[in-house]
């Protein structure tokens, strides 16, 4: 993490909603030391609030909880807490009303739940993906009356194909694509999926995954942002989404149609080549390179491959490319779900907010590199 | 395992090649109180030949090896060997040579091995699928001058993916396949996968199974015998396989086009109303069902469900059949590895070779809905 | 399950309380087609009672629910349900007060549940160990005023434990016991340990579990009834317990040192010869033998053994029995948690009440064998 | 890894033998930018000799296998190759002759293989337990006439049961040990344990591990040395050692009885002023502190806390110290076991005897803070 754009002024102060929780310490992990935001306020539902954090908090994560905020209290979701941006770790249902009640009075929010992840004015933001559609923000603000706003984050599964994708349909345009994923199981969060139903099993369903994956997110995360809304690309996607008994790590068999002639090394090169805007503009969360393709026979593998790249677990991985007999192509991706997945996306998410200077005007004082890429981005408005 | 045709005469006797490995000793287990075979003679290589299978031989399977075999010595695997009929659990090197030896010798091979999956005049056997491609048997025992001959069953995962296209390929006609597995560590032999491979894990990669799924299996499979050869069915397959950190049991996500079209009750019922040969002429060793459909949201699970139906193991279990965005339907199958997918396949060939008068000319005496069986066969000849 | 004493009157009206979790599951399923209970009634709590055992319940044993209970009506659990005994599945809490007010009102309740074990007037009941401590039960009705009463059978970890050890006891007398066990996820019940805790993992954890085992349970077990109290074995147990990443079968490592001289052939004719009255006396429940040995260096293993034996999950098994540095001898025993040690253990304490009268009077038509078996019991007390 | 001592002239080359296997690959992967040591030839067996090492090596470890090292040479191990000091990861047999072989070319040998750990002439060495024990170096320089020499370090489970026991027998003086070990697959080395034996199930056996940590290892370890030869400590181990479904981490029941009284609180001291040798020296690879204790009910865990500690994988983890009922006090002791209890503690062995001026005379030029602990050793000598 270093030789990103650096701040001339004080960190931004952030919260974490939902901070007990299994997405909710990742963030609380990722934001320890980070060179922009500085944690301030940690906030739980009502039945923790006024707790001390390593009263109400199960650490999950390796090693410990850091030290220093062991003694914070608790504090409740609700305007008033003393932070500029709030990273939301919260079920959809508590997501609905209190990220709303956040944005109105003034607060960034990036969102993990997927509460809003598909109202036309609220970005489904993948920075690599599609970073223009933080154009939707401003619409977002005046039509709802918000003094603040929301962006969102796709589904773990999804984020990981999306972004595997993305080179590929801006280079010869998908148009079919058929996934089965192998998911692991903190993305049923904690306690989560039972060690009975686990244990020398594959579970083959779960909830609203395969119409998140068909439907809702990849269409949107593609679609191109017109000046005022999304229009939502046009391909077809197959899921079936599986429960597997590894730890972390969604891993997806993935068998693309593209509109346009590919081979498999014109595809290769894409992966190759592929430099988006947050890795040119050295963004802290952004992963150098943002895709990684491994040569093994048998890889990408989720406990060997979660944690590739220059900041663990924010790449996504991809390897084993191959002819299709049905489609054109097949490959398998695979990313770790509670970083990139989840708490990384909303934090890189956040660092591009703040690129953009949607936090606080004149505070970032961006450098030449930094400025070439905002051009980049204008351009591409 | 009671209803089915009566012997009139003494047992069959018959052997196990490479009784040491994991798939022999499913041959070994399943032969146990077998109402038409008697094991008579245990076969190992070279290494092995003269010890006491006890002592050769470490038991993998729940429960102990069967007492009165500990003593038995094992032996060579050439002509000489005390049975009619053997059962081939040999790699697929020492089976190319052995199982030619065995059956030029007069011996009848039931073959697990892949060695000869692939021969135009040697029949690749589902009981259920295509008992007609026994009438390759006439001329691959002409041709090569054999007194004897072989018989093989697919693999392990193309057995329960043909199983579950089966009635669906005969009533709507398959066009498209695609299959993404998940396959049980036990498909590798033993000691096959290490444990530090796949702990927390999962390898999305198995030596030349996606070929033999794609190109050389489902299409002899599903072919049509035309009283000299087999046509290869027509339809493309696209498959990515995955081994899991399951036990047993190969589960696999499908996805189908047909040249008809086919709602999904139509698809169901031509699951609910299969009723194939083995089935009506109640072979001992042919599940009833032989497709079981789960009702379940979340089944089948490879735990849960891979020794469902009447003889545990054999079935083709199936559940969430619904609609494909891209091809027509998607649905699961699953079916145990080692039993329906290696030894228990081998056994339900021999039995239906048993049946159809392959073994001891005059031996059996057929009854009345057996009969009724062979016509039907005969008919679809 | 053949030989045991046939009865002449009508099989046993017998409930389930708290049917729907994973030991009431288990009930269930061993109640289906036993020689001398029938089940006539589910129970569940407020929550549930009133619905459709089929929508209230969601089974996670292999199989499925058996098909004729599907829409079986929950009742409440409260006196007034059509049955003579009840077995309990319940919580300790909850147990408190719903098995109190059973026996009070002249149910017999057989309970899996902690509440009552430690009650002097209460028995913690092995029928293998101490079928005498039934003479606890009219001292606890006299002094309660009970219609009924209420019997419980010991934690799984202990029950094998104590099992393994009761014939060295007779033989050796038991001083100091060293155990550590190594605990399936089964024995939290469900959805018990989260499958992120114990994926690639050890939890050296489990509430309570070491108390039982050190101090409460096993010197009750193991200790004489007076004829009106039981009076507790004088030995020291040392425990560590912890959860491993298996699905069924408690293994424990134990060590043992004895009050007199035993060699290794001593301890193991003592459990070759073990012949304890549910087994002389041919209870449907009791497995035959009740220990079973291993031979093996590397047995018993949870998911080789869990199941050995005639009845399968009812036997203990014990193996690697070999002279400790420390203490006497060491040894492994293992057994199945939710069978035999839960709702195996309750059914196997109803039959050896049965078998003693304390269902129905003159019910039971005793036969030979069963006599001799009370007399050799009566000459115990 | 900052604050060691400096060299003032080039690093001291170093080679691997068994570089391809698990712990080999360890070594490998510990030695990049290793401050002291600069890798300089990978060596294998004569079947492996001559290939690159990427050709030759399938990498196990997280991350890849060091891009600058895939084209070397595999080097046959016999005198010739260019380095001073080798790092053993042979397995027991070969070990025997090419170690001595090499030693007696003057090589110094720091060897992970069982082969010498028992000769009274050669140290089994923890530098942070019994650094002394480098007194027998030159002994066995001078009896064997070797122009180098070996050092040894224990089997993986003993390392850290003795790392845990040493400031405790320091204090208190240990009498009695019972520990019971649930081991880490890796362990057994690669390809090490099937996957069909060891999904959802424990293995009670390891082959002589139980020997190892009862009679072989702990007693020399905590020896004293006399000048001449260790005086083996004389406590008696009790051991039971299992193979459980964690890839990674050794994880020890332990309960002792000591021959001083000790409150719990008086372990715990005994504990967390551990300040042993190596630390106060700042060896490169000597974690600080030695051991970490874990205040939490269910902990150290496996999967938590197997990299605990100030370099991941060196320390020792212990936690749940508590009153036992039959010695005096139990408690979980945990460790990596390929790294501190394989590849890590051959390199703090290394390290120390460079500290020691084992390797090259005035090669370096040590610290004040150095100097001192050298004298705190001179004195224990």
């Amino acid at each position: 993490m270093t030789g990103f754009p650096q701040f001339n002024q004080p960190k931004i102060r952030v919260g974490v909603l939902g901070a007990t929780g299994a997405v909710g310490q990742r963030f609380v992990q990722m934001l320890q030391d980070h060179p922009w935001f500085e944690l301030s306020v940690l906030c739980a539902s009502q039945r923790n609030a006024g707790k001390r954090y390593a009263d109400a908090c199960n650490w999950l994560l390796r090693g410990d909880m850091p030290p220093h905020l062991r003694d914070w209290t608790l504090q409740e979701m609700a305007p008033g807490i003393d932070c500029e941006l709030v990273f939301s770790a919260l079920p959809s249902e508590p997501a609905r009303v209190i990220e709303a009640a956040l944005a109105a009075a003034g607060y960034v929010v990036c969102s993990n739940a997927s509460a809003y992840r598909y109202e036309p004015d609220v970005p489904l933001l993948i920075p690599e993906v599609n970073p223009e559609h933080v154009g939707l923000i401003e619409r977002q603000k005046s039509e709802r009356g918000w003094q603040g706003f929301i962006t969102t984050n796709p589904n773990c599964s999804t984020t990981h194909l999306v972004s595997a994708l993305h080179p590929l349909h801006e280079a010869f345009g998908v148009e079919k694509v058929f996934v089965v994923t192998m998911q692991a199981a903190s993305g049923a969060g904690y306690p989560g999926v039972p060690s009975m139903d686990i244990i020398d099993n594959v579970i083959p369903f779960i909830g609203s995954e395969e119409e998140k994956m068909e439907r809702r997110e990849p269409q949107k995360l593609l679609g191109k942002f017109d000046g005022q809304a999304v229009q939502m690309a046009d391909f077809v996607v197959s899921a079936h989404c599986n429960r597997v008994p590894v730890r972390n790590g969604h891993l997806a068999a993935v068998s693309v149609e593209f509109a346009q002639q590919a081979t498999l090394e014109d595809v290769r090169r894409a992966w190759d080549e592929y430099d988006p805007l947050p890795q040119r503009m050295g963004l802290p969360s952004a992963p150098q390179p943002a895709i990684v393709y491994r040569e093994e026979a048998d890889r990408p593998q989720p406990r060997m491959d979660r944690l590739a790249g220059s900041i663990p677990g924010m790449a996504t991985v991809v390897g084993r490319l191959r002819s299709d007999p049905l489609l054109d192509v097949k490959f398998l991706s695979l990313g770790h779900n509670t970083i990139r997945g989840a708490a990384g996306a909303s934090l890189l998410n956040a660092e591009f907010l703040v690129s953009q200077g949607f936090l606080g005007g004149e505070r970032i004082s961006v450098e030449k590199k930094f400025q070439e890429a905002n051009t980049v981005l204008a351009a591409s408005h």
